[in-house]
C-alpha cells in the first residue's frame, strides 16, 4: 500500500514519518505533500497564541478532551510550536504532561515542533505539517504557539480562527497585553479566571476592544453590522470550566466566516503566503549555491580590488 | 564634463543629485556607482550609534568642527540615518540645528537619510551613499544613526570604527545599556559627562568591558595582547570637551586596524554583505515580477482549488 493511502486511512506511524520528512524539507516530504495536496482544504485550523504562562497547553488539553466527548468520530490534530527552542521531533516532555488526557487518545494526533533557527521559522514548516494532517482527515487542527515576536502574527495568518489566551498574574497586566493582539484575535480567552486579577484582565480587554471598535466605526463611512466582534471567554482550563462556552464561540466563528466568505479568503491568503515563502526559499538556495560557487571568492576579490562594481558582481553571479 | 568628473572634482550639487539617484535605486544611480566604484575604498568610515537623546548629532558637529580646524584641506562626509522616519532627502531640520557649525562649511557634506519602510533599510542605501562620498574624496565619512533594532549592528558592519555613545539620564542606566553594544563598540563615548550620573555610566561600561574581556581571555588559550580594548571617552559635546581625546582615540583605532589587517577585512566583509543584499533585492524583484505576472492569479486559483500543490506552483512560477 502506498504511503499516501496509509496516511489517508489514518495510519499514525506513517503520518509521523511523513511529517518528519516535511519538517526536514526532504525530497520525500515534497513528494508526499504534492500527492496529499488535493485532499487538503477541509480542516478547520484553530490558532492558539498568548504569553508564556497563560496555560495554553492545558487549555488545548481540555478543549480537545471535550471536543472528543461531544463527537466520538472526530479526529483532532494538535501542533504545539515552540519558536524559542531549536529541539524538534515528537512530543516535548512538557507538552506530554500538560496534554496527558489527550496524548493517549488514538483519535488525537499531537505533534511538537521547534522552529528556532529554522529557515523561515513558523511560516516554512507549520503550513506544510498542517496540510499533511488536513489530508489525513484531522479536523479541527489546533496550532498552539507562544506569542513571541512574529510567531503570533504568523499563526493568525495560518488559522481560520485565532484564540488569544491571556491570564492574570503575568507581570504588569496592562503592559503585558500587547496592542497588536486585538488585530489578530477572533476569540479572547482569559484563562485562570479563578485567580486574583482575572476580572481586571477581562476589563482591560473589554476597554481595548471598545476603543478599537469605536475607532474602526469612526473610520468607516457606514456601520458594518456584519463585523465579527471577538467575544471574551473566561476559562479555568485545569478544571475544564468555560471550555463548553469556548467551543460554542469557536463553532459560531466557524459558521460566521463560512457564511461571509472569510473562510475561503483566509485559505487563499494562507496559500499565497506559503507560495511566497517557498519562492523565497527557492531563491535563497540559489544564493547559497552562488556563494558556494568557485567564482564567488573570485568575484569578491575583484570587488575588493575595485575592478568590478557590486552591481556588475551581482549580474555576474546571477548569470553564473 | 561628465557627472563623474564633476563629482571627483568636488561639485557638491552634482554629488547631491547622484546620491538622490542612488537612494531611489534608479538606473542612473546604478550607472554612477559602477563608474565611481574604482575610486572608492580610501575613506575611513566611522559609525556613530547609541540611544536617542545621547547627543549624537551634537557630538558629530563638534567632532567635525575640530577635525576641520586641525586639517584645513580635509573634506568630511556626514550621513545622518534615521531608521524611524520615512521622510527622506536633504538635511532634516533637527540635524541642521544640531549641526549648525558644520552645515555651512563648504568642505563638509551633510546628508540626512530616512530608511523606515525602505526595502532592506540601512543595508541597501547607506553603503551605496558611502561609496559615492568616498569616491568624491570625502574622508573620513561619519555615519550616525540611533541605536534602534538592527540599525546599530548594520552600522558596525559598515564602519571601520564604531563609536557607541551613551549618556546619563536616559532612563534606568543599567537597563538602557544593551549587552550587545560592547560587541560592536570600538570606542565608547559617555557624552553629557558634566551631568549627574555620568560617572555611574562610565563605571557600568567599565564593569561590562572587564567582564566581557575576562570571559574572552578565559575562552582563549593564550593572552592576546594584540586585542583592541575599547577606550571609554567622556565628552561634553555642547562645550567641545573631550573631543580632542575622542579624535586621538579614533586615529589610534584607525592605525591599529590598518596594521593588524582588520581594515581590509572589514572592507571585504562590507562588500560581501552589500553583494548579498543586492543579490536578495534582485531576487525579490523577480518575485514581484512573478506575482505581477498574469499567470500568478491563475496559479493561486489552481492552488485554491487544490489542482496543483505549492511546490509545483513555485516551479511553475520560476519557469515562467
Amino acid at each position: 500500500m502506498s504511503l499516501i493511502k496509509q496516511i489517508l486511512q489514518g495510519d499514525q506511524l506513517t503520518l509521523a514519518r511523513i511529517i518528519t520528512q516535511v519538517e526536514n524539507d526532504t525530497a520525500e516530504g515534497h513528494r508526499a505533500l504534492d500527492e496529499l495536496f488535493p485532499y487538503t482544504g477541509r480542516a478547520h485550523i484553530i490558532g492558539i497564541t498568548g504569553p508564556s504562562g497563560a496555560g495554553k497547553s492545558t487549555l488545548v488539553n481540555s478543549l480537545v478532551k471535550l471536543l472528543r466527548e461531544r463527537t466520538k468520530e472526530t479526529r483532532i490534530g494538535v501542533i504545539a510550536v515552540d519558536p524559542t527552542s531549536p529541539f524538534t521531533g515528537g512530543a516535548l516532555l512538557g507538552d506530554r504532561v500538560r496534554m496527558r488526557d489527550i496524548s493517549n487518545d488514538e483519535q488525537v494526533f499531537v505533534r511538537s515542533m521547534a522552529t528556532r533557527g529554522a529557515l523561515g521559522g513558523l511560516t516554512r514548516t507549520v503550513p506544510a505539517v498542517v496540510q499533511v494532517m488536513d489530508a489525513a482527515g484531522y479536523d479541527p487542527i489546533l496550532v498552539e504557539t507562544v506569542g513571541a515576536g512574529q510567531a503570533e502574527v504568523e499563526i493568525a495568518s495560518l488559522a481560520h480562527t485565532t484564540l488569544v489566551v491571556e491570564a492574570p498574574g503575568l507581570g504588569d497586566d496592562v503592559q503585558a497585553i500587547k496592542a497588536g493582539i486585538l488585530e489578530i484575535a477572533d476569540i479572547l480567552v482569559v484563562n485562570k479566571a479563578d485567580w486574583l486579577g482575572a476580572d481586571g484582565v477581562v476589563q482591560i480587554l473589554r476597554s481595548m476592544l471598545e476603543l478599537g471598535y469605536s475607532q474602526k466605526l469612526n473610520g468607516s463611512s457606514s456601520l458594518e453590522p456584519a463585523n465579527w466582534i471577538p467575544p471574551i471567554i473566561p476559562t479555568v482550563a485545569t478544571e475544564e470550566k468555560g471550555i463548553q462556552e469556548l467551543i460554542d464561540a469557536i463553532v459560531k466563528h466557524k459558521l460566521f466566516i463560512r457564511k461571509n466568505g472569510d473562510w475561503l479568503k483566509r485559505d487563499r491568503k494562507r496559500l499565497e503566503t506559503w507560495l511566497e515563502q517557498l519562492f523565497e526559499n527557492e531563491l535563497r538556495s540559489h544564493w547559497r549555491n552562488a556563494s558556494a560557487h568557485e567564482n564567488y571568492a573570485n568575484i569578491i576579490n575583484l570587488m575588493v580590488s575595485r575592478k568590478i562594481s557590486p552591481y556588475l558582481a551581482v549580474k555576474k553571479l546571477i548569470k553564473d
